[in-house]
């Protein structure tokens, strides 16, 4: 109850724990279904708003925590005390330990709505006692590690220091270095993350440093004696300019480098730059500390910054302090050696899919990450797909142990297996959602994920148009029988229109219209097609466009097959749009396969998404072209 | 390096410490300045936006660990071989222990910006090294409790159940439980906050619970005959309505309570509450959970629910996890025996005064917290201010030790002393701005926290006017004078206007004019004077407005002596209008001295300003009520 009273910190971990978790086990001890085998899933339902992914963290932290998940008799009697468990439930406690087995995305790799980060095999008894402490050291390492991945591509090469230990919990402060280093920062200010996981730390001195001595000459000669000339020197405790002055006429133009804390970091560091170099300390670098995030890093990039110091933002997850992972039961036997039944609650907005899951990535040439899936008991494995989870225990023992080195290497590697805009600062939808391989219109989130492209079904490319495809009314009609029926699948319909600016006074855009008295060559060069705002720019009237979201308009003054090179009414970009709505897969339909369509679907598989050209609702201008066409698709990844 | 490399955790905390701590302790060793005198203070410049007050918390937690600050020789060694200390130093952590004074606000008082919360003397090297340890304590328990006040407030009286370990670092959820609880929370789920600190411990079970059995009511019936009929039954794992009638069904109308922890908590419960009184279950409790937070909570406030469980709004500080308070060196001594001197360092945006301060508080006669100012040594102890720091370590040996019983206790008190404007979760500036007691225009922060209200100086109140204030004139051109070179000194400057209906059809807004016919008693009924938009209502000429931030205008269609009765522009209320700016002290000058510059100091004090009369810049009526007004004033505790 008082300071002097408090218990000393043990090793044992079971306390660290809900009360909830032992009054469910102490009824299933009761009952004897706590040695019934169940399955226990982590996930987040959903990832920070704006952010795109997210960095597993706290794996190597959490393993050796559960194998120390035990209790000593005199906790056992405080719980028995305290009513939360009977006489048999403290036996079984007494002689706790977790041996199941735990299976996990990698630490250091990426994250989405709905992978199943970590999965928890055991007796119903062993695998709900862990949800608090598995929970509170993936929610807490995984906010860091994510909000530290998007500070480190923002910064661009250039070193961060983590620096936040004075703004959280003592302990969590060591947990945050790791997390931190492991997410790619160089090196942190926490000597006790140092010493416990070998993680480099720096540090130099504060503005009391400067302040004790007599002159902040002084101040700086003891520094430069003590660390040598290569050492940081703080310049801003009372006049940036004199700061640096001082410290170069102190240290030589062979200083290592000048921090500055202060002020408006861009024009302190441009004023700095110039002084230093004004004084021959061109090799001198600056390092910048003070209120920085990823935001701010971005905004800093012109800047003459060389290394960076990030605090509080660091170690408060820039705004989202936690991950919001839970611990969910989705399997349980209702008999000691009876077999797994699937559980899933109803709850309104926090519906979860039952059935252990097993997640699969695809990946393309380029080594992008594509698609994250999952499959449950008795589903094929998806085709050329890797599964992502590892074993890491088995048994109760860890199995899975590499060192931070290797896992700040994964995460860098993971990092870069998504595309540059995926790690834009921007706020964006998840560049993923992690969807049910089999089905895929079964998703676990309960948003659609799919988008459909409508590819210029107008007047001009229908029969009796001006570049009329044969077949192209009856893909019309289609399409639209399609959208009555499954409009409500798709998160975006976007519908393309060919614009071009009329040939008045020579105009050809850019030499797509055949030049006047010339005839087209129907590769390159087109007859007069899709007008801006003549009838043949139109939609065809057998296409309803009820259901379409987004009209997109492309070619106006040049080519332009792809609906990608289009903008929206309000000027966005098609990939932009589907991203920003979380879209994943992308179906596509429309008018010419061998031209628009096609041009279409090979930039939304450059763009990263998933796509499948819908069989019946797209026609050519001529097979031979159209087969090929669509052999190239098929190569690119296209579902054909 | 790797997870099974990973040193226990110790009870010795001396490397939970940033490198340039024990980088500026060997300088300090080598140089022999570490044994010279100093002073560090804790404090914030600021509170997270929109907060009026800041609540203490982490001195139980710190005190201990301060005196567990050590190092054992494989520490040293470390630190040695990384290149951090010197021999000399290393000598000096061998056997180091801090030795120093600490004083401090207690734990779960108020602060707000510039409050010095603690205060550390000792040796050089004693004290610099704690800023860490310090820091991250304080900053961490103080989010936590100071966003838990509010939540208390919100839930009037209602019982609040900490349930966020889940969301935090494992280590760090312990002191969440801890800090809630102080702030006046019921309860927590931690059971090693239960253990470590005799919080009372509550939980029932998750959805996992439920899934696992066979049915909902098997897995109540099973609940029920572990914790009895008085426990709660979490009821929405499938549909509410069911889990509540199954619920009712298997433990009687005798059941203890229903938690909802989905969907629209207000609709959830007001259905809840209907169908449990429709079974006869109208003592059952029902407790909702699922993201609540102080803002959540107040808008429930109508809603039938007995009792909140909060997570992870109260583990992240509902949006401000870290309370930004800094370890800053005030005074120092330039030799072992040589006196104190303030420092202070310049810094662009972090100005910070030196000298030691000691806090002081001053209280109106109903017991609500008026002033907080800090003196320096050499200043007087202002009149009838109690000091607000406690001794809590002497030579190093805890001498402050409530238990957190008391200390809970004590924060409700403390919470009762402001007034329930500043205690509304609605955003506001803070509460109080600490100034120096001596010198009430030197504040620690550099934007003014004074206001100036110029009352009635209007045509009709100066000579010529309806009802002219003799030396009126001379009043408007002196407070021009005054604004000429004292407007920067002002957060707000504002100017009231009497602004009265016209006396049409017997118009005497509300018999403040006197009737038609009959004469005024000048007392309370008055010549016609100040009709709305009417040159009698216009500023006096004399008078230079292009300073004053807010018009005031009151009286429309009643009477209204004081410029608190009166709106801005846009409809603010005055009081309104100054707290927000952060104004805590009121300037008041203006027409008449005996009745509205009368009215409107007695007012601005009941609104909890420190308010001074400004000597030259008033004028009254009469000589002999003018006197007695000033008088009044100053036994109200207006400066005259």
């Amino acid at each position: 109850m008082t300071t002097t009273r408090e218990r000393p910190v043990t090793d044992r971990t079971g306390l660290l724990t809900d009360r909830y978790e032992l009054t469910m086990l102490d009824s299933w001890v009761r009952d004897g279904s706590a040695e019934n085998a169940a399955v226990f899933e982590v996930f987040a339902r959903r990832l920070p708003e704006g952010r795109r992914y997210g960095v597993l963290a706290g794996l190597g932290r959490l393993l050796p925590l559960v194998e120390s998940f035990t209790y000593d008799a005199d906790e056992v009697a405080w719980l028995q005390e305290q009513g939360v468990i009977g006489e048999q439930t403290a036996s079984y406690l007494r002689k706790f330990r977790f041996r199941g087995d735990i299976d996990a995305y990698p630490e250091g790799d990426l994250y989405f709505p709905g992978s199943p980060v970590l999965t928890v095999r055991g007796t119903l008894g062993e695998c709900v006692v862990l949800e608090t402490l598995v929970l509170s050291v993936l929610n807490h390492d995984t906010a860091i590690a994510s909000a530290a991945a998007r500070m480190v591509t923002a910064a661009e090469g250039r070193p961060l220091i983590e620096m936040g230990g004075r703004r959280t919990h003592e302990q969590a402060a060591v947990a945050t270095a790791r997390a931190a280093y492991l997410a790619g920062f160089a090196s942190t200010s926490n000597l006790a993350a140092g010493r416990r996981y070998g993680i480099p730390t720096v540090g130099t001195a504060a503005h009391a440093f400067t302040l004790a001595h007599e002159s902040e000459e002084a101040a700086f000669r003891s520094q430069v004696e003590a660390l040598g000339v290569g050492t940081t020197l703080l310049v801003d405790t009372y006049d940036t300019a004199e700061g640096i002055r001082t410290a170069v006429r102190v240290a030589g133009t062979g200083l290592g480098a000048v921090r500055i804390d202060s002020g408006d970091l861009a024009d302190e560091a441009a004023r700095a730059r110039a002084l230093l170099d004004e004084l021959g300390a061109t090799s001198t670098r600056i390092v910048a500390t003070s209120d920085l995030d990823e935001f701010v890093i971005t905004a800093l990039a012109d800047a003459p910054i060389d290394g960076y110091g990030v605090g509080t933002r660091v170690a408060t997850g820039s705004g989202h302090p936690t991950a919001s992972m839970v611990y969910k039961l989705v399997a349980v036997s209702d008999t000691v050696d009876g077999p797994l039944r699937p559980v899933s609650k109803k709850s309104k907005d926090k519906v979860s899919l039952g059935g252990h899951k097993t997640a699969w990535r695809e990946y393309d040439a380029a080594g992008l990450l594509v698609r994250e899936s999952f499959t449950v008991p008795g589903d094929p494995a998806p085709a050329g797909a890797r599964p992502v989870q590892v074993p890491v225990m088995r048994g109760g023992a860890i199995v899975h142990r590499p060192g931070i080195e290797e896992v700040r290497a994964f995460t860098a590697a993971a990092l870069r297996s998504l595309p540059a805009e995926a790690l834009s600062v921007a706020a964006g939808a998840p560049y993923l959602t992690v969807t049910h391989a089999p089905t895929e219109e079964e998703s676990t989130m309960s948003t659609p994920t799919r988008a459909l492209i409508v590819v210029d079904v107008q007047n001009d490319f229908v029969e009796g148009g001006s570049l009329g495809v044969t077949g192209g009314r009856d893909v019309a009609t289609r399409i639209s029988e399609h959208l009555a029926t499954h409009a409500g699948d798709y998160a975006v319909i976007a519908a393309s229109r060919d614009w071009h600016h009329a040939p008045v006074d020579g105009e050809t855009n850019s030499g797509h219209f055949a030049a006047p008295g010339e005839e087209p060559d129907y590769v390159s060069t087109w007859p007069v097609h899709c007008v801006s705002d003549g009838p043949g720019s139109d939609y065809a009237p057998e296409l309803v466009t009820d259901a379409v979201t987004h009209h997109v308009r492309k070619g106006q003054g040049v080519p332009a097959y792809s609906a990608f090179e289009g903008v929206t009414d309000d000027g966005s970009a098609l990939a932009d749009v589907l991203r920003a709505a979380g879209v994943t897969d992308v179906e596509i339909s429309g008018i010419a396969t061998d031209y628009c369509v096609r041009a279409t679907a090979l930039d939304a598989r450059r763009e990263g998404f998933a796509v499948r050209l819908l069989d019946g609702l797209h026609a050519g201008v001529a097979p031979e072209t159209s087969e090929a066409a669509v052999r190239e698709m098929a190569e690119a990844g296209v579902e054909v």
